[in-house]
């Protein structure tokens, strides 16, 4: 989740249907997961409709990023319900890495042992709430990452909320350490919204990019997710049917009360 | 969830173990419910122990207003499954307004039928954006409340979300009439955090509150809840255990990664 601060320009482009006519025809593609018809948002498209929700829906980060990470915290439980686990969950400076921050609360309170590496703050008022809540949990913040090896021996999943999908270009320090330190693991990965080091249209192009075990896509997956083989989640059940027929958006349906659903191959 | 804004000796006050120790003893009692011991706060144990959310772990009221939202419609939606139904949400001013707010678009993202009365509107940032998303999810907002008959005819479920547990002294208007309509209603009511119109500790001493068929406790019960004999949930699963040691607090645990857990008689 990323918010465009600068321009009020967008306000009145996506308030319009200028971007679902023309722009967004370019920036996703619907295909068929088994009986349903789920939309992938290109980087351009995924950038617009987050941007709608925070300006024309008014959500506020707060309520997004705590949303987002508990969503990330049920699909983790999911996949790897047996405990204790012990998860280290990576944070990247961004939203993808506020998203890690509260997912750590909500792991924390299933039942499982949490470590974060958060090597680059941001000092926004939500990210330093929740780093002051994990801390007040006594969630641990690493200062090093540790080797593939210590990893492999002390922890059992791996919650990567590094990058999402405004990342663009190539991975810079400290985060090009940490991704071939982490793709040297066995330890499975759930990756939150974009697998970290993946081009968000078009994949893991530089193979540099992780490959994990499980895929958490927020509002909408974006078109990378089309390359990715694992179990697939989608959370933030907060799209607006609005928004969604604005954006020629088709979700699948959330069971029952769920704030997760699967998405089938 | 009220915040006490006034005073910094609070702070002070809820970090050290003064309350735990002394105030609280007459603020709180403890009593088994099945296998379980679950603990009943009083109103100004509650009001501590929601302030030590708030100024100790720094919650903000968008993080907690919006998974409060969630319980409430989760375990609405848990006794009240049957779609489609028509719930008419009655909002106070307060924290409780707001937690109706927000589960109003949850219970909209479930599938339900939502309506909502809001007499009188509180405006502070969460409370505007919480209008707002309501509004713009063509959620109706009744400028005036319907009739018993014309309730019981058009509802299947009320959500009463009018008083908190900062609720004093006697119902003020317009809420004296609310109440009077909604206690002639056939309709069932599932009251959040405390059946509006009872007394916090003692029930409801003047008959004039409502007689709810499904309380959701939010984050501890209030002792109230010792004379409520209906589905009892409780939700906010964010109490932390050294908070609920400090205040001698026991809670039912969650089952998996649910959000809600019920307290069974």
């Amino acid at each position: 989740m990323s918010v465009w601060v600068g321009s009020r320009l967008l306000r009145f482009l996506s308030s319009s249907r200028y971007f679902s006519l023309s722009t967004l025809k370019q920036g996703h593609r619907s295909m068929a997961t088994g009986a349903s018809n789920v939309t992938y948002l290109g980087q351009e498209a995924a950038q617009q409709f987050d941007n709608a929700l925070f300006y024309d829906y008014e959500y506020s980060i707060d309520q997004l990023m705590e949303i987002a990470g508990l969503c990330c915290a049920q699909a983790l439980a999911k996949v790897y319900p047996k405990k204790p686990s012990k998860v280290l969950i990576v944070c990247g400076p961004g939203n993808n890495g506020g998203d890690g921050l509260a997912a750590a609360r909500h792991l924390l309170s299933f039942g499982y042992n949490v470590n974060i590496f958060y090597p680059k703050r941001t000092n926004k008022p939500i990210y330093n709430i929740l780093v002051t809540q994990c801390t007040k949990l006594s969630i641990p913040f690493l200062t090093e990452l540790p080797s593939p090896e210590d990893i492999n021996a002390q922890y059992s999943i791996l919650l990567d909320a590094i990058f999402g999908f405004s990342f663009k270009g190539s991975v810079r320090s400290p985060f090009d350490h940490v991704l071939s330190v982490l793709q040297k693991c066995q330890v499975p990965i759930c990756s939150v919204d974009v697998p970290s080091g993946w081009d968000v249209e078009k994949g893991d192009v530089t193979g540099s990019g992780l490959n994990p075990d499980v895929l958490i896509s927020l509002t909408c997956p974006k078109i990378c997710a089309r390359y990715f083989t694992g179990r697939h989640f989608l959370g933030l059940r907060v799209v607006p049917p609005e928004l969604a027929q604005r954006f020629n958006v088709k979700l699948p349906s959330y069971p029952g009360t769920d704030q997760i659903t699967e998405i089938l191959p």
